[in-house]
């Protein structure tokens, strides 16, 4: 029997999300091991022992563990060998993959990132609230990364790599579906992306729902 | 004959250095463009066109085009298919690879713009000074985030995969050489990173020189 990945997540985890879809839709032998950020049980000896960034997800794979979600979505597609179109052996399909998770770091993420501070968090966990300026600027920044994502990486087909879904869309969309905080229609104008997560939540069938409800419920229950 | 590899380089960017390196010591066929980012050729119509994003490095492949460091070297040393210690077909030394390159974003890479900005890049392009507090602050994410890499990706062996040169220690050795800038003695307490850049920088002769002296004597002369 295949040894089975452990797979540590936390729900509200954008990359987490992204791999733990991965293993689903591979049908990766895995047991999930889910961690409560909020009473922070990725910082707690037990978790850091295991990796001391503290930081989610993770894998541990027999003796192997392994750190930052596109090395760990790579290395489950290689180690599971299915559907190449995951991450191809395709020379220039892998570089666009390879490209998108590198762009993501600074741009799609960061975004995604500013926007559910700047709407949600910051206020949730300091108490602080933000200005209207300062959701504005962050919106701002998310619809300028959505036009610059859309132009590139939507150019070459209906999905990243072109013509079919690969862990590049994975970790996309689940970033850009984290906007869903702003509680504001932020694909009005951008029909292109919103074309395009749609094409992939119907590849995604049926695990994008499980996967990703809760997280969506939770934007719901916070507008 | 071998499609060339068409390059865009700046000599100051840590992620261009490292790609040239790896050009050379792969023996890629190779051009140099070599772009003056302090005359915005990066900005300009002709370099956008082939660019969008407006960053370096950049290569184009015959008909391919492709922004993005870490996926550049990687499609490099697929397409040239040279010694594979590089990028290995090894399945955990490649995601090894992959979790530094993941990793650096927001950790080494970010420390290493800190020191750069706040000890010489404000003040020279901007006119203003950084406050002493300031440097400090950045001086100690840098000493931070080196004990952590050390602690982590030198725990293995002589270099990041373990026992050979990888993409990963070139990248590594680009950004942290950056910190060169600071004008302190940056490795005094750490003298681990400081056996592993040696140790790299011996691997890399003739062209480790070729590549970074420009850059180690532009930080000489701002001293």
């Amino acid at each position: 029997m295949a040894t089975k990945f452990e797979y540590y997540h936390v729900p509200l985890s954008q990359p987490s999300r992204a791999v733990l879809l991965l293993l689903k839709m591979t049908k990766a032998p895995h047991n999930v091991h889910t961690l409560d950020m909020l009473k922070g049980e990725h910082k707690k000896p037990e978790y850091l022992a295991i990796n001391p960034f503290g930081k989610v997800p993770l894998i541990v794979h027999g003796d192997f563990t392994l750190t930052e979600s596109p090395a760990i979505a790579k290395y489950i597609v290689k180690c599971t060998n299915r559907e190449d179109h995951w991450y191809p052996a395709d020379v220039k399909k892998a570089a666009r993959v390879d490209e998108y998770l590198s762009y993501q770091h600074t741009t799609v993420r960061k975004a995604s990132i500013a926007v559910a501070m700047n709407f949600f968090l910051t206020e949730k966990f300091t108490g602080k609230k933000t200005t209207e300026e300062q959701k504005n600027a962050a919106y701002k920044l998310l619809q300028d990364t959505l036009e610059e994502f859309e132009n590139y990486f939507l150019k070459n087909g209906p999905f990243i790599i072109g013509d079919k879904i690969s862990i590049a869309d994975l970790f996309a969309l689940s970033e850009i579906t984290q906007c869903e905080m702003s509680g504001r229609d932020y694909l009005e104008k951008r029909p292109k992306v919103k074309a395009w997560m749609e094409r992939c939540k119907d590849e995604l069938k049926p695990h994008y729902e499980e996967v990703f409800q809760p997280f969506l419920d939770f934007c719901k229950s916070i507008k």
